[in-house]
């Protein structure tokens, strides 16, 4: 009997996250109320508060949970190659995948950021931080062994994010373009922003590289 | 006293407008009542609906504003020449300029458009289509003169749009880099990601351009 009312908690549970972030994401955080979510999951409000004490500690669950998703899709996909554009092309699959996926979630991990308290928001950015930085070290990697021509690292990798997750504002299944043909198209334009040769035109490994990450991707 | 009244009712619409700027930036639009915002001007709830008569006709109007005043910015910094990397420098200068100075308009802008009816939805993102289209012209015009290089013309015009808008999610005037810093980074690193060569190595007149744009930037 507990194990049954602990399996049913978990799925409440799952059911209460899975529609805050479709309320949030469409009337905005400070909008939602937790009776609204409670008749959203079709439980009284009470009982809501047993798995989330606040509306801002639900808000910091979804946060942390996205951003610590994004980190663990990181770390599986993270080559064990030190190539700069094997981790570069890793990067970019990685997180045009885990954001395509995650429409909703990536709005409200960006648009409610003014929500948390100080502690809380810090905790977030301390982790975005974390993860923006892995993009700044392979950057970094590229420029020192010559193979990227970048004229400042922290501009690029923030170019770069917000290049890769503005995919999620447009691009919907199903219509012109597949997940697999934009992301050949964003590693592309990609390699090209670090000066990772232009089509046929470099002279070093990237091109090469890039050639092998389409593939890849086309599969 | 008819001009004074008519000229105290356009001072307190302007400040409708920029208190509503404000507050939807900071609680979202769902969540901000017109009490609230009445209460943030300093007028009678009904003194508002005189300028905007309902909650959505506001929201509606700063939109189409926002529209208007970058679409009016964009024709201005337009060059008369038909010189491909020169019209894109101008409109990567005109659209990070303009969104700098209004960080918390182009918030509301690309977040609340949930919140509009479809018919002002439809308007809206008509002059959002038709601005991107003077950016896809310009990819286009210089991809058939072989002065860019590009594998998808509406991918790479979202793709820049993204990553030329995100400057507003992280820059702070005063910080490390100045907006003429910012602005030439993005300006090099938009004419690489486009194939108009790279720093050194390129063999037509895109390079000079850029330096010629980076002088102008630097100014």
């Amino acid at each position: 009997m507990a194990r049954t009312t602990g399996s049913d908690g978990e799925k409440t549970e799952a059911a209460v996250r899975e529609a805050a972030v479709n309320l949030i994401a469409r009337f905005g955080y400070e909008a939602m109320s937790m009776r609204q979510l409670a008749a959203e999951v079709g439980v009284q409000a009470a009982a809501l508060y047993r798995y989330f004490p606040t509306k801002e500690e639900l808000l910091f669950t979804l946060m942390r949970e996205h951003m610590e998703g994004l980190t663990d899709a990181w770390e599986t996909a993270c080559p064990i190659s030190a190539d700069p554009v094997q981790r570069l092309s890793a990067y970019v699959e990685n997180h045009i995948a885990f954001h395509i996926e995650r429409r909703h979630a990536t709005h409200v991990s960006n648009m409610e950021l003014r929500s948390l308290s100080p502690e809380r928001l810090t905790q977030i950015l301390r982790m975005r931080t974390a993860y923006e930085k892995e993009l700044r070290a392979i950057l970094r990697d590229g420029a020192e062994a010559g193979v990227f021509s970048i004229d400042d690292t922290g501009l690029t990798a923030m170019a770069l994010i917000q290049m890769m997750t503005g995919v999620i504002v447009w691009f919907r299944p199903g219509e012109r373009l597949s997940i697999t043909e934009v992301t050949a198209t964003y590693l592309s334009m990609t390699m090209r922003l670090v000066g990772a040769g232009t089509d046929g035109e470099t002279t070093h490994d990237g091109a090469r590289a890039l050639g092998r990450a389409r593939d890849a991707a086309a599969l």
